[in-house]
């Protein structure tokens, strides 16, 4: 079958690679049929996450058909229409019983497309089949669902759960990238009473406005700080919400924050960043860090069975899988090209 | 009457000065009978907190008999013997409805023998008197009650609620001063599976046996996280909480989190800290930062009356207010004088 | 000046009184600028709480200009406008500090209008004024504000907080008069999938579409308890919520909620109900009750402010205050005028 | 093998039955090492369970060796030595992934000994073992490690956990047999300034003050609501416990918490309750049900491992398999034997 393949730093291709096999019983293969490409897996092309070995298959969010299982695998069937979560859970381990998938200890976490080989292929094998995919509603379109592999519980679980956005807050989103919008996307269903944008794109915070932004502040020529006190009487927001993954991103939100508030970090980070205790010590302020653990897929698919979330409107670019390096490029110069999410179909 | 008066940096003395008047009507003075010196004491004597004017009396931490009460004083009458909390309410702010005291912005928080004359002193002005004190059960002694004012809510709530302790957790203590041990103690009302304390004094860690520690390391000698680590099958405790207040302390406490798991800042922190997002982005980590609310006053009464904490056992000397000066050198030298509390009565 | 007095079961009358004036230091007299009848007017007009007595000035929510104050009363001033809430909050008992406001132990709780002189009139005296009212933004218009005195934060705090509705989850609500409309409300901020209302009446059962119910039940011709199922995949509502007050409609939303789901009384109920353990203890289920707090006023007020509620839609009637022996009979004869709320001015 | 059927009501044996073997490749084959009869199995014995299907190996706790496991088991090993909890959980339907093991709808739930054959026999068939078993320490003993499949997690989860049991709470346990003895054990974990247990048998009231309850009262002779009145500044507890399982131990149980407490109903029961709604609509009162979903083995295991719990105190009788009617009968006779659990070994 064809796959996008990691090679070295820099380099990935949609080459030719053995069609995946059942390993373990629990296992289950997915025949591809709608896959899109996160900003993780730009950092993996350039280098960045070194435990990606070369001659590995990326990409973690799909939606497919169940072409086979393995012996122990009770729940899911072939022609199964399934989401397959970026998160593996091994459903038995002590992290998994609490929920916690993310941090399984199972041989489950974030080992598609990182770990082991990922979805951005005409075949995927899905370890821990039952508990690591979603049979998908009839009427849900494919692209819709596989926003909810990755993209939208991360903003909902690690940026608005996590910082317990509630009716009526006010929230600041630091960085409207496709993460900072699912985040606003997901602050929405809370009804907070006010939600501010920041980012140094103008174009992504035109995004902000129509994902429900109600104020937009780019900080490359507006002071932040000085926008979010005058919105709050001088207090700060109730939650912010760090959505790029660099310390000043990280430092800004930590200022934005009124006494008594949260901090949801949701970027990942390469670096440490400065945490200001001697302003924060009696702040009563908490910080959250997580990856995500798709716990709230089930939530997601009812909300955008209901039409409550509409998830297609990330979509802005549709390839089909022979042009996958196109797509990587457009994703990659997003800046250019407007791109939120690219999706791929066979 | 008498009183501890700051006058510049590293000039305090036991002076004569104006006995205090009612000013609001919603304030009582009490006659002080029995008071304590806390380390943010001696942070003010070293002249840390600029804000602290000279002339001010010092102190935050008092039991005592209230003399006279303002028109607006409803609940507590002259004759009550009532504990004054080092937090005072305003009782109608956004901050103290919901129970943030410390965060009160209607005139309250931390102002005793800060930013108004406290408590070091024969008579104390106290306002806000009918949601700042607590009349006392008969049966409850001065230098037991005492404590309550600041360093058992302390450690139990900026400590053991916010790190969210629970039957069962594992749980580091970084620092064994009293708010170290303010925090096993509060901790151990959770039956907690393991305590450990980490200090770099070995008279403190052998307190913090007395106090209920099961495992004392010290980190001038030994690796702390190894020994976490070897106690916690690799992973980390379920909550560190932070007793000291420098950069190293906090990042020790972050280091020794497990996934998922919470780091409770109490330490008064003068310098920022780094925090390692690069570690900690996707460890689900949940980081939390207070100044103390008091509202747990009435739940510690209970329990000091129904004998379940021992408070008086923080008391190591006790002299009366003409050796205040006495006192203050002793509590400073606690590295010598194994001093945790001294309590002053006239 | 001229009031709703109660005299005795069946006889109410716009009379003339005296006008209330200051007793405690902490009272504000309010001149009355808007007011409206609550279903609980009606009970007391029938003779239901026989601890109403004779000569009593009925009434519990309004909007009005503050008149004169005591000289305890810090916050609230002369000129202000504000909101007056049901419930009455000392600010100083261990209820209050805790924000279980309707609970209070120091005078306070409901007593407007049912213990002491109420709102019905062209002043009435607020006891506590500082702590149980509100002062209005400009913007907000009476009519709205006075929706928040009780109607609204009944129907968000004990029916939606307590029952803990979530993104995405399944509501019944029994009972579609003011209350349970509140509640359908209120549950819309949570962005619920489904929000299913339960009535007799086909009038009451078209306003609750238009207040946001998806699915609307007769029971008088439909077996509720199997649309629900239907609707849930045979398991039942995560959330039902109680608005009538009769025992039949209790076990009805004790009948309909999923294994693990939550009952949430807000109905006020003159008889016991029976309770079927035998099926339900098993069930993991929660039962709550409560009398509202009115702790979310400043929650709703928010977002009233921000547009996310249109409280004046509740409004079908308008009058003077002349007419308000004709404002309680369309609001008695809701069934046939199709009244939700009436509201009266000067 | 011999193992313990149920024939008809009134009507059990000891005797020879097939062994099982492993049907469902996620089975275990547990060789029984020490087990225990529950209340529940007596009302199996009267044919108070009519779906128990005549034949019916009866028992749903035990440690145990495993024996063989299926393909699809991949943490639990032959040889392991286990506690075979109560609740058998598939790990992969909504109610295992949200921890509600109890409500398991994959084919778990409570079946052991009760919709498959159980535990007392020389061996068990575990369906689902890898999350159903928990390996136990070495150093732990089996009698003690029994008392963790049911009767601790029950007592902890459905009464302390569900009745939020805070730190100076003050508790009722109304009914002091193993199970309400189990709930004092669970809620002393949380340092309750107050535990009254309330029952008509002096012997159990005896036994609940070694378990920890401060106070005892017997309600064949006492006034149960005006002893805990008395005790509680005339408000009622903060939680009650019902651990009986009749109409009247219920209603009790709900007039004896206070405004804003918890009841929490751990009780089997057959007959519908009377809830007094009259009372309680205003009171602001969580009522809980459910059964046990044994999430809390964990904790527990740990907790008795660092001895703060000690669960032997449960063991009055001990006897060999071949005594089993035996030790029904002594544990049937509870009364006069004094007996709270039995435990039995090959």
């Amino acid at each position: 079958m064809k796959a996008v393949i990691y090679h070295e730093p820099g380099a990935i291709s949609w080459d030719e690679v053995p069609t995946p096999t059942i390993l373990d019983d629990t296992d289950a293969i997915v025949r591809v049929d709608t896959v899109t490409i996160c900003g993780t897996d730009l950092h993996i092309w350039k280098g960045d996450l070194p435990e990606v070995a070369s001659g590995r298959v990326l990409g973690h969010e799909a939606v497919g058909t169940v072409e086979s299982v393995g012996a122990g695998v009770k729940v899911v069937r072939p022609g199964d229409r399934v989401l397959v979560s970026c998160i593996t859970s091994c459903g038995a381990c002590a992290y998994c019983r609490q929920g916690h998938f993310g941090l399984c200890t199972g041989g489950g976490g974030w080992i598609l497309g990182h770990l082991i080989d990922g979805t951005q292929a005409e075949y995927v094998r899905v370890p821990f089949a039952d508990t690591s995919t979603y049979v998908l509603p009839a009427a849900m379109r494919d692209e819709e669902a596989v926003m909810l592999a990755d993209l939208l519980p991360t903003g909902y679980e690690v940026g608005v759960l996590n910082g317990h956005v509630a009716p009526g807050s006010t929230v600041a989103v630091v960085g409207a990238g496709p993460i900072g919008l699912s985040s606003i996307l997901g602050a929405r269903l809370y009804s907070p009473s006010l939600v501010i944008a920041i980012d140094l794109a103008q174009s992504r915070l035109e995004a902000a406005k129509r994902f429900g932004a109600d104020v937009i502040v780019n900080n490359g020529t507006e002071d932040a700080l000085e926008v979010v006190r005058a919105a709050t009487e001088g207090l700060g927001v109730d939650v912010a919400i760090e959505a790029v993954g660099v310390p000043a991103t990280f430092e800004l939100a930590a200022q934005l924050v009124r006494p008594g508030g949260h901090v949801a970090n949701v970027g990942v980070h390469g670096k440490p960043a400065t945490l200001h205790l001697e302003d924060l010590w009696a702040k009563d302020v908490t910080i959250t860090t997580g990856l995500v653990d798709t716990t709230a897929i089930p939530t997601l698919l009812r909300l955008v069975g209901a039409q409550t979330i509409d998830a297609s409107q990330f979509v802005t670019h549709r390839f089909e899988f022979g042009e996958f390096m196109t797509a990587y490029d457009v994703f990659h110069r997003a800046a250019e090209t407007q791109a939120l999410k690219v999706v791929l179909t066979p």
